[in-house]
């Protein structure tokens, strides 16, 4: 077989399909360009681009996806997204109403009593919204929405002027919605400089890769998918989303809502962006308007897409068990400990009252809730439980509160839980030092993975059984696995073999890639068998104590050794040279033989262990 | 250690919420029972009930969750699901509106030229859908909106015939609708009945806790998910969540979705559902209403859930990799076939050509996105991909027309894909047969399972180094493994103890259980390990082909066979017994240490596949 590597042979069919959609869509010519502002007559109404963005990091684009236009009216949410930041809930609410109007695009839809707009996505909640933005100067203030938008979008952005010019010139309607606005005291000083703003942030260029740049960081909460910055904080995209889902479209909304599913906003430039929250974003560029103010290929593609991508914000399907990757217990998977016969088992009777989960993907209310319920239902039976959370991406405020209920239940009932990999998942470890306070400490027992996790259950339970075990004994030579049913001469003469060696804590033992000379036998402490992993971690892949042997597998395939043995405490071992083992075959048959079957006998019950837990894991 | 079993002591901290909530908001008495229609002005105002539901079947309440009272306003979404499964999108789009009004509950809100109701949450809209019921007479019409409800909720109902009495004699407000809209021919034929049959499906009897589970059925895709039945097609669930998202609340409807942000509907008896797709469903009862003619404690439930369980519909995490549970390549995972040393070799260095990827969760446009790129990424490096569905729960249409698109990709640069576990992602299958058409037979390869996928995709990558290498092929005894290193006397000493047997594809040559008096060196055929699952279902743990040794892990036990073993072909092998074997330490240590040595080096390559394989899969 040959093996050059092949280059990549699989066009995306995403790609393919947006290719396909713009070729579809490029016939419909409905509709006109916006004439109101003279200078967006201009666009050539023929311009179309798609793009997709997801949540990964995908993107997709087709057409004219870099063509640059104005933003218009999609300027909207992001700058109520500001006011929100800038401001808080409560001021914005005050000034600015969530209600759809039902009305159309340029209705000026204030309330009579208060003057305060339906929404901020029709003008004059748009104009509000603006006003409301911080800023010593008229320039700080552009240049603050401009930053804003440049981190929405992971590319710099700026105002065309003549555009700008020409809205400024012929707004009179956002003028005399501005001084209504101004005669409400929903704004506070002379409208001008915020209608100027607005006509600034109108103007703003972008193409429909920008857009779907943008949108794609309101799925994402807020952190662009490209950059990694976070462009607004988690807690108000929401709020952004909300007006987008109900007044997104103008009077389209609706409909839109109903049948696209996508909290969306269009603007007269014939851009319009989509957004399935935690999944994607869409930006469609395509001047042709309808009746609405809403670009005609725009609302195809957006609908197209939704249909043929299952994107319909109400058509999710039920979480199921996603939130548990592995469920297993002490009686089936072990920890990378080795242990004696007895104490094998002991944990394949007794090793349930020891749970193991391992958790996975996001976890939400809902998917939390299925795992407390069945760790609610089963905590009769269980005496420690593992947490693992290794494979979770994010762990909700939600979720964390009921983990931390979970934790204090656990506690008063004399149960335990131990948790590990909370690395990845900080604001757990924040909630439950604020929820737990001085228990905290007490609580919140943490290892670095599963395996130390259960070997820390296993000790425990192991303690429990027998309670009388010294821990980490030393042993006599009549008690090495490895000279089992040799009797006083035999052991005698491998005795005369050995020579004794000692090793501090930490020291290492053997290194991986060292030539195999030699088999141990532990005869006091406790050593590791750690393997360096592709990714450079290392990992644990056994450890020993006293009246174990090691290194033999390498003696055994006349291989180098194959992973580094470190001392985990202060060590004493008996080591005997391959050249002594083999010459025992001539000298003394019947201890090579038994000496061989001893060790078979324990690499057969690792080999069971190891074929067990592959069981499990699977 | 004690032994009993403990009884659960884990409170669950959601019910703890739950009724923690209660007791708050049961200090809240502002509002009125609503009187408009007599009969509801008997409700008791302190009534008070919560219930959620997930999708997962969690059920949790508080209060006076099984209080009836009339469902009100809250039939509508119901209904007009129903109407769109009698009726298609088309028909009832045509008669019934889907844009919020921004106006209050009881506003007539007809289309002035065509009188087409705005949407179908206000009272005009609901009365179209009540008459775009299908059904001979008024009697058959009403056990369909009532079976509809039960299937939603699980549980009995019936229409209180006091309230409805109260509402028919009273709704001179609703009769003046009905002539309306049968003045504007929404209605085609006389409206009483279509009235009278609004009036009763609005005094059917429900209690919180209904409501809550009809509203988890909105949540899953239309199947109840406590009885498992589906109440509705998958495909209108959307359209309904899409009326209640915009035009649930009435009026307050934008602030609802804006803060609140789940789609939900209310009813004047003080009954609210609120859904997170795929999720949950809340049914709260409180009849004390505020001016927009909503529960007041009912907003104030869902407020507070929706923040403190992070349940607002536009506030998700990003879905990053979590589709894929487990990647791996044939390098670093085997299948259970047991190879031989030469072939274990030739697939550590070229197995990077099969890779395995194990899915999970629900595969949505945006999750498969994820996959399907980085396939696209890595395809050049690919010959063989096995998909493995086992821990997939669904798979959307979108995400089957990618893997589809992936199929033929992979097929015309003469990639393979092998498909594992698709039993339990039907909608995948149907989709590909559809698509595929007459190719389907080609390209859709499935196996039972990935160890088997594993296999097939490891022999053919084999066949492909080894071109020569006749499959299956008789060994003599000096191949086999256990004499290796033997002499030609040392081996014939060996034959003189063995005696050959020979069996049948299927036959069983070791029983779990039985005692393990023999070990068995294999000439021809192929044999498989099978243990029993707690489960019942039976799982390969191994597949040994000539020259192999099996057996002999209960030998060196000392055990009862813990296995199965069956002929996987005609088989012959050369059985030598636990007598004989040990007897040969005596007649001939040098062959017996010899053999103990080979077994132990057999036993160590195994138990180095299944740590490399366990670190892998953690």
């Amino acid at each position: 077989m040959s093996q050059r590597t092949l280059a990549p042979v699989c066009a995306s069919p995403i790609q393919q399909h947006l290719e396909q959609l713009h070729r579809e869509l490029s016939g419909v010519t409905d509709g006109a360009v916006a004439t109101y502002i003279p200078e967006l007559a201009k666009a050539n109404p023929d311009w179309f681009g798609i793009c997709v963005v997801t949540t990964n990091g995908g993107l997709y684009e087709a057409g004219d996806s870099h063509q640059t236009f104005t933003i218009q009216s999609i300027s909207k949410p992001f700058v109520y997204g500001l006011a929100l930041e800038d401001r808080g809930r409560a001021e914005v609410f005050s000034k600015i109403g969530v209600e759809p109007t039902g009305d159309a695009f340029n209705s000026i839809s204030l309330d009579p009593t208060t003057g305060r707009p339906r929404n901020p996505m029709i003008n004059a909640g748009a104009i509000a919204s603006t006003g409301l933005i911080e800023g010593k100067t008229p320039a700080t203030r552009l240049q603050r929405i401009l930053d804003l938008f440049e981190l929405y979008a992971g590319a710099e952005l700026k105002v065309d002027a003549a555009v700008y010019r020409s809205e400024s010139e012929t707004g009179h309607r956002n003028r005399a919605i501005g001084h209504m606005l101004r005669n409400f005291g929903i704004l506070t000083e002379d409208p001008t400089p915020t209608l100027e703003l607005y006509f600034q942030q109108c103007s703003i260029l972008a193409s429909c890769r920008d857009l779907a740049v943008m949108a794609a960081t309101l799925a994402n909460r807020g952190v662009n998918p490209i950059t990694g910055k976070q462009a607004i904080r988690g807690e108000y995209v929401e709020s952004v989303l909300g007006v987008m889902g109900t007044c997104g479209m103008y009077d389209y909304s609706g409909e839109w809502l109903h049948d696209v599913g996508l909290p969306a906003k269009s603007g007269v430039a014939g851009g319009i962006i989509a957004v399935l929250p935690g999944q994607l974003g869409i930006g469609v560029f395509s001047p042709r308007l309808d009746a609405h103010g809403n670009s005609i290929r725009g609302i195809r593609v957006c609908d197209a897409l939704s249909r043929h991508w299952d994107l319909h914000l109400f058509n999710r399907p039920g979480i199921g068990r996603s939130a548990i990757r592995l469920r297993s217990s002490g009686a089936e998977f072990n920890s990378s400990r080795v242990r004696t016969v007895v104490e094998s088992q002991a944990l394949r009777e007794h090793g349930d009252g020891i749970q193991l989960y391992q958790l996975q993907g996001n976890l939400t209310f809902a998917s939390a809730e299925m795992v407390l319920r069945e760790l609610s239902e089963r905590a009769g039976a269980i005496r420690f439980l593992i947490l693992d959370f290794k494979r979770v991406l994010t762990v909700s405020e939600s979720a964390s509160r009921l983990f931390a209920a979970l934790l204090g239940e656990y506690a008063s009932a004399e149960r335990h839980i131990v948790f590990a990999h909370v690395e990845g998942v900080p604001a757990l470890r924040r909630y439950l030092k604020a929820k737990l306070g001085e228990r905290f400490e007490e609580l919140f027992e943490v290892f670095d993975d599963k395996d130390t996790a259960l070997e820390a259950c296993e000790n425990r339970l192991l303690a429990r059984l027998f309670p009388e075990a010294p821990a980490d004994l030393s042993v006599a030579r009549c008690d090495y696995e490895l000279l089992r049913d040799l009797n006083p001469d035999e052991i005698a003469a491998v005795g005369a073999l050995l020579h004794r060696q000692t090793h501090g804590a930490g020291e290492v033992i053997i290194r991986a890639g060292d030539e195999a000379h030699e088999l141990f036998l532990l005869a006091r402490g406790k050593v590791s068998v750690i393997v360096t992993l592709p990714s450079g971690r290392t990992k644990r892949l056994a450890t020993f104590s006293a009246g174990m042997a090691f290194g033999e597998m390498a003696i055994l395939d006349r291989a180098p050794r194959s992973a580094m043995i470190v001392a985990d405490t202060e060590v004493a071992c008996d080591v005997l040279t391959l050249h002594d083992f083999a010459a025992l075959g001539t000298t003394h048959p019947a201890i090579k033989i038994q000496m061989l079957e001893n060790l078979a006998r324990g690499l057969s019950l690792k080999l069971r262990k190891a074929n067990r837990e592959l069981t499990v894991l699977e």
